[in-house]
């Protein structure tokens, strides 16, 4: 029996190494072999994954550092590419399964080739769904390959579904951790800095997510991806807020059943969920002890305070291109927030006017489409950005 | 197509009850006849169950009562059995699923019967576990049907455990109220009574069961059924204490991973998951409200105040016939602990002592060694009860 292989797009971020490590931990009929490994600008540490793992080609997705990966691997026979070009070729040789790990709208062309050709999808980037959702699972089931969950909740959910059972799903439940500012007044957030949430005790995953999980837009987009990966009407998506994060998400049945997932926070487990799947390994990660935990606590989420929710429900509702365009909106928003342009508030203000004035936009019918409303999106939130401070 | 046919041993009680409200439920391709009823000394509503069901026969353990029951259908040509010959002859009628919810030793015999003519079995009697486990199970294995739990904490497993990942399955996590006396420390304990017992406000479900679940020799029981029905270790099996009893149970893996089960505190989701196993059906049942509930707590469980635990341990490492000694000898101690003959934390004290001195009773190879053991530890509780009482 020949060992199954992986690619890796986007190895040295965090789930990459995440990835990596959770191969160390195969062994026996588990073993996976790595084909290629996709990196960016972090040179050092993508050859040095590529020589540990014995990939045979490595690619940086940055045209200008060809030559310096290209020496960094010099001597070990292993292939290396660069550019858009070389992404597609690590999507498109020969593997098992792809963990699709490039964070924004460069994942979605490399991780679209991958599920055409058939590959079995360990997805973590978000945009292949919400952005390009209807494209997008159409092309695994085409391609006949598995798409896999990676993200925590989405993960979680996937863990509890049996697919056997889809016609006695009622409801999914994606629990959210209500981020840093949980507890506080809209007034109160209405004055959040992007200094100010820097230096917030709770952060600790990066301005991007931890705003987004302030925000509760990470949520949002994951109701979007839910709505994707388990067909689900969008009346079936049910939010609640669980500051622990020990329930990742649950799966509420019509006999009145839920399961639920629970883990340490811990991407490892998640991520070797899909590369086994569908059997479990064993992983050196940390185990839940109850007693130690003491609580668990859930509140509903407030959507005046979060009105990401909202607009989530709404881009469910009109389906086609509007999660990408509230996706891409928002993160111009977001980095207006960041420039200290806008207040914390006006995130969403401007996500749900940009939605509304793309509602003729219509399905996510190619990847041209997307990429186009995609630019048009982030161009209109800009415009009104400038024209807010132009008001001033 | 024909419907499925279920026997319900013990169709008065409490999960008798419910499984027929949950038959009522059922409709279309899952819908249940009724083939066999048993029941006690209730004859009104044991007759009025077989009419409405259309059960064909129709049988009280009361062999004084046989006259009455039949005079209580007379002209519906439902046929009528009675005393112990009555039980085996409905569990040995033909049918594809055995409702077990006769209590006590009683309900041995005839689901034992069901199990060797290969019927699914429900089961909620806990002796044909706790003391019969192997020669259970056995049974079970050799007739070819399913044994499928309906207690909510091991169907909270049963439906949490992957059957084809049980390589993977590293611990069952059983939940446990902690009972009204969860909070007290061991001195409070010791001056529990009866009468106290009955009026404290968190009684809600019979003397006999609270008792049960004050001293969590529930648990203890629970702990030595999980081991039979789930084939794991002594080791594999912990118990944490969760008063709001809204995570019924919970499976862990060696991925880290744990994936549990949830619910209001009904049986009847249970007992349809049971009936209708390995499909799930549409139930008329509260669902589960995470922002009403807000907050889920646990704690380790103190052996010191709940020493049943610890028995429950030594039960499980001895094996055998040590589970019903236990649960024989704990039973005559509840009776003595109601009669006001002994205290509350002697209870433990007798079933421990009981189960040392007949630590050499061997396995349960039969019917007769079940029986033999159940009455010698009664008896030799009783003694202890006797000799404690003479020396006061």
């Amino acid at each position: 029996m020949r060992a199954r292989t992986i690619t890796i797009l986007g190895s040295t971020g965090s789930i990459g190494c995440s990835t990596l490590d959770v191969i160390g931990q195969l062994d026996g009929e588990e073993k996976i072999e790595v084909a290629a490994l996709t990196g960016n600008g972090n040179i050092a540490l993508l050859a040095e994954q590529a020589r540990v793992s014995g990939a045979r080609l490595v690619v940086t997705a940055d045209d200008n550092r060809y030559q310096d990966l290209k020496n960094a691997v010099s001597g070990t026979g292993i292939a290396v590419a660069a550019g858009r070009a070389g992404l597609i070729e690590a999507a498109e040789m020969p593997s098992d399964c792809v963990m699709a790990a490039i964070v924004g709208t460069a994942g979605l062309a490399p991780t679209l080739a991958a599920a055409r050709r058939g590959a079995d999808i360990a997805l973590a980037n978000k945009e292949c769904l919400v952005s390009a959702g209807d494209l997008f699972v159409q092309a695994v089931k085409a391609g006949g390959g598995r798409l896999i969950p990676v993200d925590s909740e989405h993960s979680a959910i996937f863990q509890s579904l049996d697919e056997k059972q889809r016609h006695a799903v009622e409801r999914i439940i994606l629990t959210a951790s209500g981020g840093p500012f949980r507890t506080w007044q809209r007034s109160e957030m209405a004055g959040v800095t992007a200094d100010l949430a820097r230096a917030h005790p709770n952060w600790s995953m990066g301005l991007k997510i931890s705003i987004g999980s302030a925000t509760m837009f990470n949520k949002a987009l994951e109701m979007i991806e839910a709505k994707h990966l388990f067909d689900v009407r969008p009346d079936q998506i049910e939010v609640i807020v669980h500051p622990q994060s020990i329930i990742h998400s649950m799966v509420g049945y019509t006999d009145g059943s839920i399961i639920a997932q629970l883990g340490a926070p811990d991407m490892r487990t998640a991520i070797g969920y899909a590369l086994t799947y569908p059997s479990r390994t064993r992983l050196n990660v940390e185990r839940l002890d109850f007693a130690k935990l003491a609580r668990l606590d859930f509140e509903a989420p407030d959507e005046a305070r979060f009105p990401a929710l909202r607009l989530a429900r709404t881009a469910l509702e009109r389906g086609g291109l509007q999660g990408g365009i509230m996706n891409a909106a928002e993160e111009t928003a977001f980095q207006a927030f960041v420039d200290g342009r806008i207040g914390f508030l006006s995130m969403a203000d401007i996500a749900e006017q940009v939605m509304e004035d793309m509602v003729g936009f219509g399905m996510a019918s190619s990847m041209d489409s997307v990429f186009e409303a995609d630019a048009e999106a982030r161009h209109r939130a800009a415009d009104i950005i400038d024209r807010n401070a132009a008001a001033a």
